[in-house]
């Protein structure tokens, strides 16, 4: 049986049920003739973003967890804490697909001419719903791969490159001239170390050993600060007075860490300030909560005047607020440089079945820095 | 000797040594000649607000202030912690004037017109250096008072007013339809009141007491949540259903407030949300702090989604946003309605040797809510 003949592919689920529970599953769902503007996708590189485990595990608690079954068949359990169903209210007894972005083969096309000319061929998808062996959707809503490209290039093309892009993207809408970037030694930061490179924009990167300094300092970055060495606030004061960085994306969010980058820009806006301002310094200082490696509560001692904001950043609204005009050159650059700059590294590939494993789930859940998990939902 | 004689007058200065204290004292400053276009006025009121506490004791620890010397020669040290010193280099050493604003007579006017048709006036002053016998400065920078209205009653017409009336304007160029304001029961908190219902502004009034909800209610406020009763975040959460508000103005800082308003927030918007969105609501939910009642780390536990913000907020950044055409019809409003919504309470009035004394000073540094003192730098 070809993929074109194929009438069923399986789908992963996360349901959060009113009793408290969270249930992982793989359902055997119908796959549907595309329309004329539509493709049928083969999915067959689609990452475990960070941004991925907030709709796959909500905040079950995953030590509890339980597998049961096997194959196609197997299924997950874990439970929720009652106190975080309110915030859920929306999602209960809901099945939900799971899975942002992702890459494969067009199999079936839609009559329109759009959609014939992608048949065959490579294309990036975005839009959910990609943590399954097949994926429907709008033949605009591929992105063709330039010749020579794997689905396993492309398919970390959307969330981080655009989420660093959309970084440098802010710094320069909201008037500043340099930032700072937490959990550096990532794939994101890694990315975002080279955009900076590139485009002459100056970056601290924060990171939380000796061995991740080492990692960005061996791929160029200029301004490294390790916050596990006692010279933490110094080393990061003076990579701020040389940058002038006053906006921050951070990765972590819990702690004392975003407290700590607003009062060291603060130190360092007032080593060049001339006269004193009895608020603080006038110059605005942000943070942006990005991810939750660290999902406790933020911790912000204000010793940094009145000029500041801490609060969250998510692609989506970003997206949204630039508009399709203001999309367009950073999607065209990252397809561009999918094998450069925009290049993303897997410590493993995985089965949609791998995905449901305990052991596995308890090693993304991590979300350690270096440490990427890639699905190939038609692996054998 | 009449005032138009005198040829010195006393001001308050605050000095932070390099050293690590913190010393006031009155000062004997010699008065100068108005130029054309400037007045010197005989200050007879200027109020103690929480902004001037900051300039005025600084970080310094209160419960070590020492005083010496009497009347005109009273001094007061206090220790300021060693690990503040860094954010105040810049007035390290320099002794400032304080006071914010204040009202009094018009006791010697310059040549031009607009000078001369203050002479005798009473007029309200914002611009610092309040806290002093006398206060030279330029005409247009005067506000001249109605007939048959104090310096006393004159003497709030800045800060506060145009803080409360910033809090309505803020919320709606953010695009927030109704507000949130913590420790309610303050003299700013009923201004806003007031404002609000004439309005027709949607407004939750947090207070910290049972006392304080029915001083609320008693003037009109139709939202008061007390936040030491059990039923709190319930409360809390149906008053933001009720008014839909989704920005907050906090006078207290630190703690866990501004989280758990955040927190009733999204709980309030997904009550009436149709489809789960797994980032949490996409509505902005923002908390400004604008004051510091309780200076320690704000606790933020990230329970509502990716679209919030917390930041600081204060008056004269936000003047200068909206500009002096901006800011024309707010200070009209604030005079035409000086003694009803603008009219502030005292529970003292005391002398500039007065604002040196030691319980004084414990008292106001307290920032209890009802609790506020007027100066008059010229009281015998």
């Amino acid at each position: 049986m070809t993929d074109a003949n194929q009438t069923t592919g399986l789908q992963l689920r996360s349901t959060i049920r009113k009793s408290g529970e969270l249930e992982l599953s793989l359902a055997e769902v119908a796959l549907p003739e595309p329309g004329p503007d539509q493709v049928l996708v083969k999915i067959e590189a689609t990452p475990i973003n960070p941004s991925d485990l907030g709709p796959l595990l909500g905040p079950a608690d995953m030590a509890s967890a339980k597998a049961s079954g096997s194959g196609p068949g197997i299924k997950v359990t874990a439970q929720v804490p009652a106190a975080a169903l309110p915030s859920l209210a929306t999602r209960l007894d809901q099945p939900m697909p799971v899975g942002n972005e992702g890459a494969g083969t067009v199999i079936k096309a839609g009559s329109s001419d759009a959609a014939q000319a992608l048949k065959g061929k490579t294309v990036s998808m975005v839009g959910g719903a990609m943590y399954a062996q097949y994926r429907l959707l709008k033949a605009t809503d591929c992105q063709k791969l330039p010749a020579g490209t794997t689905a396993a290039e492309g398919a970390s093309w959307f969330v981080n490159p655009l989420t660093a892009l959309g970084m440098t993207e802010t710094m320069k809408r909201e008037g500043h001239k340099a930032l700072v970037h937490t959990a550096a030694a990532s794939n994101l930061g890694q990315m975002l170390n080279r955009i900076c490179l590139e485009d002459g924009i100056g970056l601290v990167n924060i990171v939380r050993s000796p061995e991740q300094a080492k990692l960005l300092r061996g791929i160029g970055a200029k301004h490294v600060v390790d916050s596990s060495a006692p010279s933490f606030t110094d080393d990061l004061t003076q990579a701020l007075v040389e940058t002038g960085a006053t906006i921050a994306f951070d990765a972590i969010g819990g702690g004392k860490l975003a407290s700590q980058i607003l009062t060291a820009m603060e130190i360092a806006i007032n080593k060049t300030a001339k006269e004193y301002s009895r608020y603080g310094s006038a110059i605005h200082k942000q943070v942006y909560i990005y991810g939750g490696l660290n999902t406790g509560p933020i911790e912000l001692t204000r010793n940094y005047g009145q000029a500041w904001g801490v609060g969250g950043w998510l692609l989506t609204p970003f997206l949204q607020k630039i508009g399709r005009d203001g999309q367009t050159p950073l999607r065209q650059r990252v397809v561009n440089e999918l094998k450069t700059t925009f290049a993303s590294h897997y410590t493993r590939t995985i089965s949609l079945t791998e995905v449901l494993d305990l052991k596995n789930i308890a090693t993304y859940n991590k979300r350690a820095t270096g440490e990427k998990f890639l699905i190939n939902p038609n692996k054998g």
